[in-house]
């Protein structure tokens, strides 16, 4: 069984005193070993980017750019590679894995431009003969620490940026499905990388505590559940790191009487069930303002349902595959009974799904779920699973409450035709990405993304103009020049 | 004996349970009662700030940034006023604290350009028919703690930016010298800013630990020495908040060969001894490069610091006052003294001045110590007085590595007449604010503020750009307008 | 009789080979003299301002924005009188004036922020140790020539942004009400303002000539009417000026039928006949979508019309006062009477109205006439008075075609409910400023102002983020440094 | 013999009533036929591009951008081919064409960054519950003219710029080496632009006056001579169209007497004669201060062009190539003679270099000239060829002044170590790209291109940030949405 190792100043590694087991969900089997990071594993990724700093960090911004074009190529060309290396070990099924390096890819172009990106700010005359500017360098070594959920596009939405800011990186990914990772990695130095700029080193929570407290780790970026970024985000503080940390989410659209209903109900099927739900931008919570707009959604929806079809990833037909692991499964189908047990509506009931000749594959099906108040469980905590509860107000006022009143504040959208309404709801509401009409507003590479509340922690959001600056620390440089005799000097040295 | 309160909801309370004195360091003696806030006032401010500010964020930036205005001219009108109580309180000469609150204006002037700075980003088609955009937000209720050696300038650094991006304000200045800020915060309502908007707090501890923990409180920004700072991050990130925490310094000016020495030493004078030295930009180390520039360095000093004049603030023809407290007196002249036990040459020693008329008073005259090296107490720690240490060195590159090596990264400066040694300098120093001949290189309030190494906890830095960043949070909106039939519909409603 | 003189190099100079009446609109009578300037008086004019250029450039824009701070207070404190100004020679109600002012003061606001508008570009590395930067430097002597319509609002528009950046002025405003502009320009100069930054002519087409000939002269901004935009923009670019001129406009507002149909006449009314309709931005034509939308237009708009009060610029409750010139009102009395001859329906009749005591003013009453057409010659013109002309159309794509066949661009307006409708519209219509339930949608001053088609000749628009570049020209600097031994060479000087 | 065509649509035309010799100017004979487009087929060019406008208007930036990305892959991919043939039909060596063809590129990646360049301004709150946005819309139709000079560059410096920002285009290049460009633009079709988007005509006068005159073209892009800069310049305008005309040039590099001589020459050497000195941004003067400078440069610069080897295109060891055409070739000569006969002192005579086996090619070889003055005609006009004249001046200010008085103002260079220097040089010249240090100061593709003076007409210059404003119209949206009852009225149908 092969062994998937670590990816440290430009060379392969697989050697480990611990492994893990890799596994495929479709199929439920062990697929490969991982190994595991020690602490000297990691110090070693951690001293190889910090030795390819000072020349990286002299490359012009420009050059490092020609680099990330070149990357962009051979993502697009190894596209097939790389979706099938995400499905077999996350289970996600190719049109959804290219979905997501897309995102990704679209990420890698954002950085190409660096040169513009990187400009300062220049001010002549800041005092007579003054002039003043600032830069924006790069911190040296940082990291990267990301979740199974999307393992291309979310690595992707970190080192591209990092490096061509002009840092070095070491990237800690899942440890669920590390192979496209890895393989999108070397891709990237086949592009041109020198070695140790980009780093990958494979593990669990020994690595992650040697990222958080190596005191050569200038800034941290992390995504996964709310805890574990609490806990990332606290812990790299106190070290003296930049950090930002992306938690969970529970996304509420709200349906307005006057919404297109067959509009809204194909985007939530999409939005809700597409890659399980394992989405923090999943659409877990759609809440119908007015008995008429839940009854007609509830028709709708389940009318669509119908005809979901989840199973293995290898199969393109399918919308969507299975949940990540056995224990993941065990847990989304606990939430669903608990919401039973508390007293929800089960209008469609996905725990049992029949997915022939895959019956160890850790599949749930659609669920939806009606009459779901804010005290149950399934509504307090995120359930990451194909799962859409609907809730039942009297207003967009009490919808908007509902929202603000959550733990989260991801994403959120709204559906309706009304220009107030609209505007009145992206301006208020407590939620960092807000759509009109649109599922699912995870915003393009070239904005950035974040949630509010306990969604993210730290100042600066994720990709887009906000990594430049996440990724950079500003100097500033006052600067006068006395006189040297040079210019006037001149003057009187040659006399007509 | 005056008591001197909190500016709650636009109403002054001096009522306290505890109260602390409060001096006047040129004469020694205690000049008025402060009255320490107590759990309960710290949060009937924030209780204050929170209920002003749905209507605050709603007032139109252009709104908000006309209070700015008038508020700068109010300054302006009362610039002396304002002088004579930082003089009374802090010990500043008037010319000092006249400059000290000109910075403090400009950052108000830079508040002024509120509706350019908060202009969002704006994609039309980031997909078919599909537009998107990113707004800047303010956070809601915003807390600053600042520090005694500028009571004027620094809660400007803050409170104008933070309020004219829409959030709402709990100030807690320094104990030592609260009359100024009240007074000042008194011209911003008399501008016409709504009661709750900002509110000043007076206190201790148990004040800033009020506003470290209450969960209204979404950002902190404070100034002091670095062991607090590094508190104050730890603390408010743990707690869920953003912060910007601006720490201690140790500024270092690089003496070359090729100097204009004239120059030099002027500037150096002011910057090393201005306001006593008590400036986190105070330039307190030249690094002398070769004993030439060394020799001519002390010998030009020694000469010019012939003619420097302490005294108390109400004379405007001194050059600086006294120190803050007793107790910081004793420590700055321990530091000497150690400086001479630990083998460095004393070459002007203003360990015990005379100030005709205000033997009582916490002065220490300008101090010029020679030899230093890297290993003494002096040079490793900040001394926060009106010292200058002489370090020899070989070269250039040694001169950076002792820059470098220091735990402070927040200014530095190099004279030097040559274009390469300039740049060089400039982009590789480990510092945040670099000045190329001029010796305070602090950066214009259209720039930002901000050290690194452990002269700043966050990733933002302080006024300026990075104000607006810090004051504000991202909200990406992404929006498609199905059809609702009125465009094309009326086409079939009135045909021809 | 007073004779109103130029100001040049900060002096009024009141000789004139040659004068012109100026009148009182409200009372048609004569009461002030203007001189007219010959070409050497512009030319002194221009000669102070090349004169004053030198050490206006080279002064910090900090310094330059300070005093734009003191020329914002002065003009509120003056605004009464600024206004009576206006109202005498222009007829302008108080109210509106006032309106205008705020606005101009607002371009002064904008003015303010110069160190940040001024901002180069600056990178790092452009190769390597070459850095890049662009500057925004001052163009030197440039030239204003306004209209009658807004004798404050519009220098206003130009001369701050144009100083500001660095340049002098030689302002040219209509010779029908030069005193408010004369007044405005004392208080820049009580501001602070050096002598011969600003300079005002007054004069015909003999001064507009040495403006557009005189190779001094570095830019021409004009607003007017087209064809003599058209003259401006083509003669001053021939010359190797850089220009630009905004002309007339035909702004037409969309009234769909899903409309509020009682904010949508209450806006009409004001952006109609405000100000006589004498503005560039007057909403002259509502399109309405649908019969029914357009009789309960018509209906809604000859009721609320009844309360329209016109009369003389002294009594505050009036709505608007007199046209400009009795040539001028003569033109528009037959632009209506062309209407009824060429077949539209009068239905509310302004030519003749009754202004008690002011029978020799210039007045026309609000006129509103329905089914225009686009052949009628009320349509084609600009009529630029108090005058509404209604079509009606049966689909919103008709409308816009109406719009876009017009041979003017500047600003229009929907007024629906549908956000797929307003989006449609703002994307697609050739016009350059656009309403969404807005009727005047003239941008804030920190965005640009300006029409396309017709409407406007040049690249950059008015006032707002173009005005800094209209105002600036780029430079841009590689620099790289050779080393002249001073950084190495000091390592061996040295040696330890 | 081959006959260069057209590409309308997408497809290539050869079709011609008249055609023109195209020449190898390395061996002086004919190698090709050019078609000249007659009126028609420049109008089909016109039509095809602005029946293309629609679609690619309303296609996303992005996807824009992602053609321009495959662009960039086929352009590398096929570089070898390119500068072979431009080598063909410019004489330009294969490295030369390569730094050329690398330039082009560059500006290809800046056109990938479209959907961060295409960001409007967004401002919330405009007014109460009124936003306010700016957005950067395509201009439609527009068209370049370019010179032979650099023929893969120069079109690259505007199209993809023009493109990507939604335009259409069409491209008349020089009917000198129209293959490279063909060839180039059938890359682009191949990475996916659609037809019509890009349309390139061959042609003479004849076609420019097309483009200058009908009324579907919205804007001009031309680079070339003044002369014709200057005519296109105002004949655009005049119809009412946006233009950009780059003119000639006569750059001067200014060395003072503290230069580091040996790095200046070297400098020299490659900026006055690469490409033959065929190059706008060719290093054409160098100024002396003090005969110290002047001799030294003299003496080491002959000894330099000792080594200079000039020859055909095919054979990589040249450092450059023949002029152009036999009476570009001719006149070079011709003002070599007059320098001579108007008192200049010919210190390396390149009029009659020996180029075994192309003996009709059109050859001149490097040229260095002492002792010019300014009144010399070889000073006041381009040469345009591979001619350095020296100029010996006492002081810096003389020569500063030598710049300012001269016609052109596009680039110019300091030699000096001295920051004071360099920082007064860059600051006053009157010129748009300054170099310190630096010979050929061509900004980077994300920094843009323009001269001062007589060398630009028009007020944006070319590429880089500046590209995107003038490819682009600003529209200004204001908005504010009524309600519609939606929001509120859903409160009241359905009370709890």
């Amino acid at each position: 069984m092969k062994t998937i190792g670590h990816l440290i100043n430009g060379t392969i590694d697989t050697q480990a005193s611990r492994t893990q087991d890799i596994f495929n969900p479709s199929t439920g089997e062990v697929s490969k070993q991982l190994a595991l990071a020690s602490k000297p594993t990691v110090e070693a990724a951690i001293a190889a980017a910090q030795a390819a700093y000072p020349a990286w960090r002299n490359t012009p911004p420009l050059k490092r750019a020609k680099i990330m074009f070149r990357f962009k190529e051979l993502l697009e060309r190894n596209a097939d590679e790389i979706c099938r290396l995400i499905g077999e070990e996350h289970g996600k099924i190719a049109h959804d894995a290219m979905g997501e390096l897309q995102r990704g890819i679209e990420n890698v172009e954002y950085a190409c431009g660096a040169p513009e990106l990187l400009k300062g700010e220049f001010s002549k005359n800041a005092g007579p003969a003054i002039d003043s500017w600032s830069e924006f360098q790069p911190l040296g070594v940082v990291a990267g620490i990301t979740p199974f959920n999307f393992p291309a596009m979310v690595p992707l939405w970190m080192y591209p940026m990092a490096i061509v800011c002009g840092n070095t990186f070491v990237l800690k990914p899942s440890e669920r499905n590390p192979s496209s990772v890895l393989f999108i990695a070397e891709l990237l130095h086949e592009a041109g990388l020198p070695p140790g700029v980009l780093n990958v080193v494979n593990g669990d929570k020994e690595a992650v505590d040697v990222l958080l407290s190596d005191a050569r780790i200038q800034a941290v970026s992390f995504v996964g559940s709310t805890p574990i970024a609490e806990y990332i985000y606290t812990t790299a503080s106190a070290n003296g790191k930049r950090c930002q940390a992306l938690g969970g989410a529970k996304n509420h659209a709200i349906i307005m009487p006057d919404a297109d209903m067959d509009n809204a109900v194909s985007a939530l099927v999409g939005a809700a069930f597409g890659s399980s739900g394992e989405r923090c931008m999943a659409l877990s919570v759609a809440v119908a303002v007015g008995d008429e707009a839940a009854d007609a959604l509830i028709s709708k929806m389940s009318e669509q349902m119908k005809s979901l079809k989840v199973g293995a990833f290898s199969d393109k037909t399918n919308d969507f595959g299975p949940l990540i692991t056995r224990a993941h499964q065990e847990k989304v189908v606990g939430y669903i009974s608990s919401a039973e047990q508390q007293g929800a509506t089960l209008v469609v009931d996905g725990r049992k799904p029949t997915v022939a000749g895959y019956d160890k594959g850790f599949y749930v099906g659609g669920t939806l779920i009606d009459n779901v108040t804010a005290d149950m469980t399934c509504y307090k905590e995120e359930i990451f699973g194909p799962v859409l509860l609907v809730m039942r107000v009297n207003s967009m006022q009490e919808a908007m409450q509902l929202i603000d009143d959550h733990e989260y504040g991801n994403g959120t959208c709204i559906f309706t035709r009304d220009g107030e309404a609209a505007r009145y709801f992206s301006d208020n509401i407590m939620v960092g990405m807000v759509g009109i009409n649109v599922p699912l507003p995870v915003p393009v590479a070239y904005h950035s993304f974040g949630g509010w509340k306990r969604s993210l922690f730290g100042d600066l959001h994720a990709y887009g103009p906000d990594a430049v600056r996440f990724y950079t620390k500003r100097k500033t440089v006052t600067q006068r020049w006395p006189s040297a005799g040079v210019r006037e000097g001149a003057q009187f040295s040659f006399p007509s």
